[in-house]
């Protein structure tokens, strides 16, 4: 029987909505507690996680308010150890596989995210060149070649999938609106790319993933265009 | 019951030596393949690793000779999810603790090898820098800040161990026979830095790595050595 858990998380991260997704798969009982990024409460880094970054877990402890942390909670930090803790805490979620190929599959297309995917899009949002589009669009082909023919990037629904989906939903709401900094209107034409019928397989993948109600439960895709906005909205500009 | 299993390694890579860590944890019964870094065959990139790396792992699949491989067996990649995998293979050799949140704590510090020790190693060796050195010491520092009061990175023998030794043994090698961009006669300082009281539990942990038999078995100092010399042994003259 799981023990008590608060998660420090914030609906614009994409690193925290994968503990959201997992925690939501796994029907978890938690209590979520929303940090400001850009306002940090001064007991969130000595009291939750000295990196002051979100998601961080409190696992156990005595019943107390968030804001007011126990020290006798055990506090993990990372998205993807957060994700693999629910995993292993809710083995009935199914989150990984029992044959470890398969569960070496999802790690491995988990790896790709990290390394291929989020790497190059940052670099499209922030520097907004050419090279930088084309590198992201690779990376988009890249996690395309990863994928089975149906269903999830394993098959069934796994951590790879939590691993990408809340990358995905905030480039399809940077492009969608025209935030970042590259040229004015580049956004729109970068979708219509990912429109082509050489990006089927992974339009239907985008598509099963946005339908999954883990993913619609924890993206407040409102919040995060207004956030976004105001965040990046200044990117282009300081070009 | 694990079926077949070929490694694809070469002495001198850290991350290979990760993959053989496991393999002789686990006491699978496995064969070896040798590749040749600087002169790889060319059947290794289409036949079993794609992005041309070790170690690379054929599991299953009809007995063929390593460099006839089969496109039968499973094709994995990647040190962490090898090691992973064997873990998931060989439960008996426990390189995972059943506890999620021990799980979870050698995840975060094979998480601070990956992000914190091996980059600021990585660029000191090859800057030299006495900011890349300090940066390197700090990281030291930090895997230790990690560590419990006796026993490995958890307590109990674990992925964590098996993610940071193959590169402290070469940070070691290189520093005691002065490998590196930094200037002549810093490796030895370097190495008296690390053996001040400060780092007193950091030493112990490093001297409990170096006699576990797993690592000597898979480690061969002489090698490497030379190997290092011959492939870095310019790095100083390039600055």
């Amino acid at each position: 029987m799981p023990e008590r858990i608060t998660l420090y998380t914030a609906k614009i991260c994409p690193y925290a909505q994968r503990a959201e997704i997992a925690l939501e798969e796994a029907k978890a009982e938690y209590t979520k507690y929303q940090i400001d990024l850009q306002n940090k409460p001064a007991w969130y880094a000595p009291k939750v996680n000295p990196a002051s970054k979100v998601p961080a877990l409190a696992y156990g402890g005595p019943p107390v308010p968030p804001d007011e942390p126990s020290p006798a909670s055990v506090k993990l930090a990372e998205s993807l150890i957060l994700v693999e803790f629910v995993a292993d805490l809710y083995p009935a979620a199914r989150l990984l596989p029992a044959d470890p190929v398969q569960r070496a599959r999802a790690r491995f297309f988990v790896d790709a995210v990290s390394t291929k995917l989020t790497p190059a899009w940052n670099s499209y949002l922030r520097t907004g060149t050419a090279d930088a589009r084309d590198a992201f669009v690779a990376a988009v082909d890249a996690i395309q070649g990863l994928l089975p023919e149906r269903g999830f990037a394993i098959g069934d629904f796994s951590i790879a999938d939590i691993a990408v989906a809340p990358f995905l939903a905030r480039a399809y709401v940077a492009l969608g609106n025209d935030i970042g900094a590259y040229e004015p209107g580049e956004g729109a034409r970068v979708l219509d790319t990912l429109q082509q019928p050489r990006f089927a397989r992974f339009q239907q993948y985008w598509a099963d993933l946005q339908a999954r109600p883990s993913f619609q439960a924890t993206f407040d895709k409102e919040y995060v265009t207004e956030a976004l906005k105001k965040r990046l909205g200044s990117l282009r500009a300081k070009q």
